[in-house]
């Protein structure tokens, strides 16, 4: 295994439109009340693209025309969304106007619409307003990119953007990834729906890049949970352009760890970027496991975690409340030897040798107090790790999803 | 397929101590500030037994203990159960301490402890006031019975005692299956166990009771969800002590879909009441789903839906918001054709063909307001059937969940 240098992965300010030959643009079409809600990402050459998709039985049309554009090649030149509407269950005429959007927006590119994906997100169960959307396209040809524009637009009640990026040296030669995402605000009901974008001007052959995102999605996005509730919408999309010139990136290319390693920390960011702004959340919980019989094992034990309403609430009320993490482990489909299982927090051994430990509340409340909290599980059955993110489970959170629609 | 005719099954006033040759007490030992902390179900004569319980990976005490007792010859003649301390994660002495409990039942009763079922739901992680415990048994045996003594013994938070009856004819003889549980309430954190007791006068083959009580509990206690976290001590268990002094039931008894209907009805009827008085709850959530491929998958789907903290809380706002049901259909690991999916509420069809159907917001909202909601699914698969019981998500909820153990 190649072990990749901290030297040559760097944090750097930058969003979705930092790579070379990508543009990204946002703005207010008509569908929401004054907030922007079309947004677009160019690039100006195809790139090789990859893409993974909601598990949802009911896929949003948007999802079903994506889709079809990488059915082929895999390679877009850009990625038409709009939030407000979901464009989900919205029967044959959702599906003709996703494809419509898709056509429009090769239209004034003037590409091929197989180089076009679609996204949308929103409201599900009611049909677009397309004269709004095709007028928002022509308008969006006309706009000059501007920072942030691309990341508002696909915002639905989200409190804040969510962008990163990252710069990495493949041998001497630099590139970079960025992203940009939504999550999961919903005072408007039926709103749901995780989209993340991410831009490379690497140039990286394309089934490495479909199989890297695959496996990364399963430590990233697939690894935060708000609710347990999974949209129809939801997709994750990496561009790949080549713009930075070096040679091309796969599997068995002695950087493409470097690679894959950038990739995977631009997707946990944009992760953890949602987790934190989660409906109503005041925190956000990182749950690390360790020595699972299995990876696959330590991520299904820390998202089970995560995603306890018993323990979420506790983190709510900063409250160590290590019985609720026990019974969220031991519910879970993994393995658990019970007289292994230890549990720590902020440092304080809660639970070990199947009997809690002797630990200071007052410490363990005064940590809980932070804003970002860990919580750390020690199997001690194998080398196995994960890591899950979620969110406090608040009043706020029945506020919003309790609101009547309007 | 043996019809169970309407007249063979009748729900009658009575509980856990109505079937022939049952007591059932409980008294204030003291583990909890002012109410009843220790009850004590007594059948006059050895009674074949059954149980099921807890899958959490960390089981307590009790439930091993109880185990241990079942485990040659499958008879009981008395269970004991305390309130306010789970006896779970608690070592080597929370197993000493629940043999201690079966032995001192035993010998007040003058009976083996293998007789003795042992039952605790309360906080994790501290360890049982043995000297509380033994008092409290010594008082339990000089204690008349008392209706709903036992009932409020065993709660722990819960709002109300939970109780059913039902009287069968078994060809001329008249038989009867009573019942009594709690459920989960939850204002001093870490407590969070489902507990249900089942008696009966019948005179039932051990082997059959078994199986009969595996089979309903998939379809009666493990279909109830408050918010998904499962207990360490959950248990369910049934004594069947013959005293009605009919002919022995067993599987291929001409009688025996009467008596398996009875019970189900009796379990059912438990599960329903638990869901009602689910922690801050203020409705009880019915979901039904029909025609889906299989039994299991309507099952499957049901319980996702009534575990959907989005539906959840969208009941809870008398609000029809079908999408999240098909977010939480969609979501579910069952077999799902979107195009025959049908959600139906309150006699209103609110999806249909993929599309949303018009319907009366008004009617839905009015109907939402009611204290037991049903949401009908049709999944125009296959002939599979399956029930699941919820409530709603409310600030209350989180309020109780928050607060700091005290």
């Amino acid at each position: 295994m190649i072990q990749v240098s901290e030297g040559s992965i760097k944090k750097i300010d930058g969003s979705i439109d930092s790579p070379k030959g990508y543009q990204a643009k946002g703005i207010h079409c008509g569908l929401r009340y004054s907030k922007k809600d079309l947004g677009m990402i160019i690039s100006s050459v195809p790139a090789v693209s990859a893409a993974v998709y909601t598990q949802s039985h009911f896929q949003a049309a948007p999802i079903k025309v994506t889709q079809d554009s990488l059915k082929n090649g895999a390679t877009l030149q850009a990625v038409i969304v709009n939030s407000a509407n979901a464009n989900a269950c919205t029967g044959e005429q959702g599906l003709l106007d996703a494809y419509e959007m898709r056509q429009k927006c090769a239209d004034i590119l003037g590409i091929e619409p197989e180089l076009v994906a679609v996204s949308s997100t929103g409201v599900i169960g009611e049909s677009l307003d397309m004269k709004k959307i095709r007028e928002g396209i022509s308008l969006l040809d006309r706009t000059t990119p501007s920072e942030g524009d691309f990341e508002e637009a696909i915002l639905t009640t989200d409190t804040v953007t969510k962008q990163t990026c990252y710069e990495l040296m493949i041998g001497d030669q630099k590139i970079m990834i960025g992203g940009a995402a939504k999550g999961s605000g919903m005072i408007h009901p039926n709103m749901a729906t995780m989209l993340g974008f991410v831009t490379t001007d690497a140039h990286v052959e394309e089934g490495a890049l479909q199989k890297a995102l695959r496996d990364i999605t399963d430590v990233s996005f697939n690894q935060i949970t708000v609710d347990g509730d999974t949209s129809t919408n939801d997709m994750v999309l990496v561009m790949a352009n080549g713009c930075a010139g070096n040679e091309c990136l796969h599997e068995g290319h002695k950087q493409w760890p470097v690679f894959k390693k950038g990739l995977e920390f631009v997707c946990r960011d944009l992760a953890k970027q949602i987790a934190k702004d989660g409906e109503g959340a005041t925190k956000l919980i990182e749950v690390q496991v360790k020595g699972a019989k299995s990876n696959r094992d330590a991520q299904i034990i820390a998202k089970k975690i995560v995603g306890s309403n018993l323990v979420k609430t506790a983190v709510y009320g900063t409250d160590a409340n290590w019985g609720r993490i026990i019974a969220a482990i031991g519910d879970s489909a993994a393995s658990v030897t019970p007289e292994k299982v230890e549990i720590h927090l902020g440092g304080q051994c809660l639970f070990k040798n199947n009997e809690p430990q002797p630990f200071s509340e007052a410490f363990a409340k005064e940590y809980l107090q932070k804003s970002e909290v860990q919580i750390d599980v020690q199997m001690n059955e194998g080398k196995g790790t994960g890591t899950a993110w979620g969110c406090d489970l608040t009043y706020e959170y029945v506020k919003i999803n309790a609101s009547y629609r309007t």
